[in-house]
């Protein structure tokens, strides 16, 4: 725990690379340099890498591998599945969404907005949840009009799970697209695509312990999906552009990795996260817990230290990363937008810090780390 | 050169990664893993090697640094541009390119056009070059409509210089922003935004030895653009997403290698190619080169072998790795539209086969190629 290591905390941000994914990636970045698209033999083997990638992407959603596309993120898989939708699905012209969505959701959907779309912004409660009741009446006062429902997963700032099942099954009898962003998801709970009844889901590599600058949307068969970006024909002509090999590859085998280890890790870090709370909630009177009552992601932890800004807290802290809320939002100059959406007033709000742990975090980090938090807390609030 | 590595030539479809810049990339895959956005230590130190990054691509190119936005690609980078531009200025409808354009600007261009955009398509003259005339006169028939012109710097398949700068100052006097696609040219001759005079240029990793999947867009200050991917407010909010750190250094190092290299490989090259074209003149009669006498690329030779089709001398031999057209348009099928373009026959365009050198090439292979390639034609000729 170096000024320059400190404990990491901070696995809803980026995770770190899994040592396997690194090495299953060495020989594409070394001597298998080929373009997928090229007849020869550089390129036959550059193409087989990517199919087999493909395919282990897949099994870990429950997908056929013709329905995983390779995007370079979380942002594009989102973006295509908002606006290729949109342009697919001109005939219609309203989207149901959440007022918590990552900006790579909510803007898509803002711009649509502006170019005369309407869209639903479901609000939340208390505990950060969407209601199925509002997606029901949403959906019924459209007529017919709703082309598409995308809400997410599990909220990257309080790991709260949403009702997509429940809603896909609504949106579904209207005929509705139904697209997830499952990016703080997949790799923490199961996701299955049927399941969850989506058309569309997003996954993304970094976190889930492949590198950042790639990601997959899964796109049901028959799904209507227009091209966003627009080149070569790769991935069905819906992501153009030479193929990132080696981070599929990454992908593939994060994705493997993630899959084998579930159930088990699962356990254990839920495990872990009660004791940093129990531990914090001890040590720190009038702490609380931001969706408590809500099913969660087994490694997120968003809790509002009293009366001091929660990046105060972190500032006095350099002995653990975290964040005070989503990275793109980092600072805590101003309260969360998902927080404020839950009812809680904007100086608690303030508090907030976003705690994430990952597979690797131990027993003995998660002690240190209450000890650090606290007495950091106590230096601020004075 | 067994059957698992043939002779590789066919730099043009992508390029081996050098093994300076994997090791570049790999403490950004292994310890140095944090998001750029996070305010933390770990945050901090992938920020600083992304704005290293960026400093040594925006050195390669003459640019500054705030004026490069990384990407996943060139096709990313093409789009950007185009459409951005078309975002920001929608007070003008009409633009300007070429017949030859990669299908990343090629379609880009067409989806404005069916929005109602007019598009002006230059033709190219016998070598393969658009004429600085035909520029003008649309320039000045558009009568100030004119918001955009993207013209390769160098063609893909024949590797022909096109005359970027002459028809950038043209378009300058006009107010019209200039995009060149320089995916093929940067790394293999000098290409600098202020010789130039673009606005916008696209440059692409796995062209010059940097990865698959990384690539950049220089935007000159001041340049009007429009983001078109939405999500976080990376990259200034023209290109959202967590950033892609650990080939945005590679990308760096693979530009620092490129400008020291430059000159020196360039005549390297040359000199090999000549070989390679000399010799395969000698034993092929009837062979004849695309783009003869324009000035090309040190590296691309396009040769059409007489009576036969290209992909059939190709398919004949499996101890050379090369293409009969840009990797995206494999297989040879149907004649190159580039070389029809030019005004070339198609059945004898259908006998074209791209040759593109790399740095690593040597007199051997080159020699070799040559049996090996006019023991193909031979074979297939009867």
């Amino acid at each position: 725990m170096s000024p320059e290591r400190p404990l990491y905390l901070d696995h809803n941000a980026t995770t770190p690379v899994d040592p396997e994914v690194v090495d299953s990636m060495l020989p594409y970045l070394r001597e298998h340099f080929g373009n997928p698209s090229s007849g020869h033999a550089y390129g036959r083997r550059a193409h087989a890498a990517l199919e087999e990638a493909r395919c282990k992407v897949a099994a870990l959603i429950g997908a056929r591998p013709d329905e995983v596309l390779f995007t370079s993120g979380g942002t594009e898989a989102n973006n295509l599945a908002i606006r290729g939708t949109a342009e697919a699905r001109a005939d219609r012209r309203h989207l149901l969404t959440s007022v918590i969505e990552h900006p790579a959701t909510r803007l898509p959907c803002d711009a649509l907005e502006w170019r005369g779309w309407r869209v639903t912004w479901l609000p939340v409660d208390a505990q950060g949840r969407v209601r199925v009741e509002d997606a029901r009446e949403a959906l019924d006062a459209a007529g017919g009009e709703t082309a598409l429902v995308s809400l997410m997963h599990s909220n990257n700032e309080t790991g709260v799970l949403q009702p997509v099942a429940a809603i896909a099954a609504l949106a579904r009898r209207h005929g509705v697209s139904v697209h997830t962003d499952a990016a703080q998801s997949v790799g923490k709970v199961p996701v299955d695509v049927t399941t969850l009844g989506v058309d569309l889901l997003t996954l993304v590599g970094h976190k889930l312990r492949a590198p950042k600058g790639v990601g997959a949307l899964y796109v049901r068969q028959g799904t209507p999906l227009g091209a966003v970006t627009l080149g070569g024909g790769q991935e069905r002509g819906l992501r153009p552009g030479t193929e990132n090999v080696p981070y599929a590859v990454g992908l593939g085998v994060a994705c493997e990795l993630a899959g084998r280890r579930l159930s088990q890790g699962t356990q254990a870090m839920l495990a872990l996260r009660e004791r940093l709370w129990t531990g914090l909630r001890d040590a720190v009177p009038g702490l609380t817990l931001s969706g408590q009552d809500a099913e969660r992601l087994p490694n997120t932890l968003n809790v509002r230290f009293p009366g001091v800004r929660g990046g105060a807290v972190l500032a006095a802290t350099p002995e653990v990363a975290a964040s005070t809320g989503s990275a793109c939002h980092d600072g805590g100059e101003t309260a969360s937008p998902v927080l404020r959406a839950m009812g809680i007033p904007e100086a608690d709000a303030l508090g907030a810090v976003r705690l994430s742990l990952g597979p690797d975090t131990t027993q003995e980090e998660v002690a240190r780390a209450v000890v650090v938090l606290a007495r950091g807390w106590k230096q601020v609030a004075g």
